[in-house]
């Protein structure tokens, strides 16, 4: 080698670690930034209003009812005044924002689905046929699909393409993927609410697809409580044996120990074994809370994302709304942490978001009962009665 | 006294013992008439069509589902088509048959509300501005408001007046009324189906009001089940205290021991220790099984007719159809008795109807399911995956 071919190469070699350095420094720098951004997006969010849920908890005991006596219905009036700081309120306008991706832990046989499914089901959701469309007819909610991340092209125009990967990685083997991949997900999440919004949504339901997200679940769960893996892995949408759950806790164990994921940051958690469709919906639930809006959790992989969302930040639980119990195991570890308590026991385990209708009905019942039912006053109940009302036991 | 008059009295008394005779048997044959004739529609209901059912659960199978992950949705859609006998259903038309009648136990201090309540709620309910209505309004149900035995004059033309009794006998002194009378309560409900289903109603959900009807059905319950009052007795609407509550259960325990119910007669213990509004209900829930239509049940009172209808006919159970968890204790007797798996857990126990339009929901999503959902065929899921569906644990 002759000394000048040397020099040559040390000065190519030269350029090129600093062009890496470069690349990896604005990388770091874009993550910084975004960092930073979320925390001013939470730094903003409020409480719920508490002055309006005393108002609204005030005028429900002057509804011609013994107070109470509605239950559910009437703490969710209350919580709706907490979200709007109104007593009286329509929301007539409902949506469930749905996340689709695909999960790279699919590679270690932890479902019993191809990853082919994710894009087929993609392509049915804003054709309202699947679970989630079937019932939010019922409720005369609309879908919006979001392809955050499924790996494969989706053939169908009324999917919002906001895809940043295809797919994730194997969560077993490294990270899903990189940090900055998990923040921008969770902005697409709030990026989502403010359109719903924008077009007039009042009410947020959280819907996903994605083969193998029970398992990013389960991921993320455990490494946010420290949960133990086996404690919460279920059957997810359908496990043929006993050797496959096996399996599944294995691959998710691998995972943990690999990813070494920091409890106390849920975006290190949704980054090295959550999924995109996770993070998205922890998006979701931060921006509603953000713009002040009720989000209604679905089933297991939804609430493994509001999990997150209250990890992040405790303020955002105040606008959150229970629906069903889902069947999955984890669920209880969020339902414990979260304090939920879910309204519908319907032993659904489907997802995309198919429990939100119900809780759209709910909602409607609750405004129903604010704007339509008489006072006491107005019903003409003999004041021998009302005045016994207060001291009456619940 | 002279011979002439000791004739003349005993001419007057065998007059008299006569009269009475004959009144006595007309009131017999007549009530012997009725009898029959609630043997006699009994004896032609049928049983639910397991042949629909077996036809809608393949149906179901075939759909973009995890067959069984809608849980308690797909089972619905099941039940729906056995009472219809057809494997897609539409169900538009939805209403709730009310049933108000007072009760002369209010006597004994069993209520914390004056009588003069079901009066006042009654002339309410037309209006759909309570509990039940505002609800009903969520779910587009119309409500058929019935006076069968109010202590009161209802003003208000909205209601239908089928006044049986002003208010029932106080039972702990003796029977709350003639067999005559429930067997009427019961007709009355028949008709009310008959009715509802003239005016295109599909679905009917049962409702009542009446003070002191949570102190009629515990005895109705216990009467039937033989299960100790103690252990039935809850707070009804509202209870002050312990001692109003130990109140409540002697004064039904004396109900029970003065008038012996018989437990192998439901007619004979809605007379004797029942109320009009639950015997009514009865004949609801035997008039839609009888005219093939889905019955929905709502809290306690309803819950207690239904158990009566069910011991007149065990086959009336295929087409009534769960609401919610109600708070009063004695409603577990009922929901062992029954089989019955409440879908909603709201906490609600103000009764009315109101738990009825949120089964009035999960049917419209069942039939949303059934009408709209896309099979497996039509969602182009790959045959690697349909094929495995049969294996598949649930």
């Amino acid at each position: 080698m002759k000394p000048s071919q040397k020099t040559c190469l040390t000065k190519m070699q030269k350029v090129m670690v600093k062009l890496a350095d470069y690349y990896l420094q604005a990388f770091i720098f874009k993550g910084g930034i975004m960092r930073e951004k979320l925390q001013d997006i939470i730094s903003k969010i409020e409480n719920v209003d508490s002055k309006a849920a005393k108002e609204a908890q005030d005028y429900c005991v002057s509804l011609l009812k013994i107070p109470g006596s509605l239950g559910r219905i009437e703490d969710l009036a209350v919580q709706l005044s907490s979200i709007t700081g109104k007593t009286k309120n329509n929301l007539d306008k409902k949506c469930i924002i749905m996340m689709s991706a695909d999960n790279g832990i699919v590679a270690q046989n932890v479902s019993s689905a191809p990853q082919s499914v994710t894009v087929t089901m993609t392509e049915c959701f804003s054709k309202m046929v699947t679970g989630v469309g079937v019932f939010a007819r019922a409720a005369n909610a609309k879908l919006y699909v979001y392809d955050i991340g499924v790996n494969g092209d989706i053939n169908d125009k009324a999917v919002i393409n906001k895809k940043i990967m295809r797919g994730t990685n194997d969560f077993s083997l490294g990270p899903a993927m990189s940090e900055e991949a998990a923040l921008k997900a969770i902005f697409t999440g709030i990026e989502a609410v403010k359109t719903a919004i924008d077009d007039g949504y009042e009410v947020i339901g959280t819907g996903e697809m994605g083969i193998g997200n029970t398992s990013t679940s389960t991921a993320v769960i455990c490494a946010l409580s420290g949960a133990k893996v086996k404690d919460c892995v279920g059957s997810g949408t359908g496990m043929v044996n006993d050797e496959a759950m096996q399996n599944k806790i294995d691959v998710i164990n691998r995972g943990l120990t690999i990813n070494k994921p920091n409890p106390d940051d849920p975006v290190d958690v949704l980054a090295k074994v959550g999924g995109l469709d996770i993070a998205a919906l922890c998006g979701v639930f931060i921006g509603c809370a953000y713009y002040k809006v009720p989000a209604v959790i679905d089933g297991y992989i939804s609430s493994a994302a509001a999990y997150a969302a209250f990890k992040l930040c405790p303020k955002v639980r105040g606008y959150m709304i229970e629906s069903h119990i889902t069947e999955e195991v984890g669920y209880k570890v969020v339902k414990e942490q979260l304090n939920l308590k879910p309204m519908f026991d319907l032993n659904m385990r489907l997802g995309e978001g198919s429990g939100c209708p119900f809780t759209f009905f709910a909602i409607d019942c609750a405004n129903s009962m604010m704007n339509n039912m008489y006072t006491f006053e107005q019903g003409m109940i003999s004041e021998e009665y009302t005045d016994k009302i207060d001291e009456l036991k619940f």
